[in-house]
């Protein structure tokens, strides 16, 4: 079974959480909410989560993939050292980073190497997946699905979900 | 300022939920969460998320559109008589509620008289606006958005969000 990290820092998007939360699991995979500063954590838009374990709970080798949400949760995440440790960790390992960069994480990935296009919804850059925004947050649930094997499934799960997009 | 409440039934479906709730603060409406068997509620993927109010302190004369999310939690909606109390008061007052039905409940809603298309994403039918599945629920969001008037603003959001759907 494919496990599946999201981390929850206050301020983070609801429909980027939420997206790749519900695609994944749907697709059986084991997906845990981790928090980033409690267990409690408030949304951009003020709805209160429970997370089911702790960032300092999370093991690179025990993950096949890490999403990080976006929205103003997106700066906490990337002021966290332990994240930036764990994001290191899992990309050397070769395993899946999935994203929803802000702004200048852009460009200061660019500046790092990875080929990250902003005008895409979503885009793959070896293990490193990104997105642009909310509206990109199911197809970005489906991609991570394809990226961990579940391609056939991810079709019918499109087509049960009525999604119509790209 | 449009008051919008959502109800959040045990195994409401996540995306369905969210993606008016974000949507709709994005357009500063005052949006409530409103539990409808308790103030902590667990979503059909097992997120458990705080709400703001409860169903008993809703009123139709105090609320511009009323959301009902579908997944597991449609059932106990259905099954709640005081959450079909309020439908009725919300469209005898004649003011929006917008749902995402059940597989039967098109079938009871279309012998009541309503006009529900289950094929199409997302549908307006004089005060009742129908979605679905999560495929459609940011396009449900942008309409309910519209349908209180926010034309203008819902277009920029669309943008803002990197929204591609139709």
């Amino acid at each position: 079974m494919k496990k599946v990290a999201i981390l929850a820092a206050p301020g983070f998007e609801e429909i980027e959480l939420m997206a790749p939360l519900d695609i994944l699991r749907r697709l059986n995979m084991a997906v845990v909410l981790a928090g980033v500063q409690s267990d409690k954590v408030v949304s951009t838009h003020e709805v209160t989560v429970s997370t089911d374990t702790m960032l300092d709970k999370l093991h690179a080798d025990k993950l096949d993939a890490l999403i990080l949400p976006g929205g103003a949760g997106s700066w906490v995440l990337r002021d966290t050292p332990e994240v930036i440790h764990l994001v290191k960790k899992m990309h050397e390992a070769g395993k899946l980073v999935a994203a929803y960069p802000a702004q200048d994480v852009y460009r200061e990935l660019n500046e790092a190497g990875a080929h990250i296009v902003k005008d895409e919804n979503v885009v793959l850059d070896g293990n490193m997946l990104t997105a642009n925004g909310p509206g990109a947050a199911m197809l970005f649930g489906y991609s991570i699905g394809e990226y961990l094997g579940e391609d056939l499934q991810v079709a019918q799960l499109k087509e049960q979900m009525c999604y119509t997009g790209l």
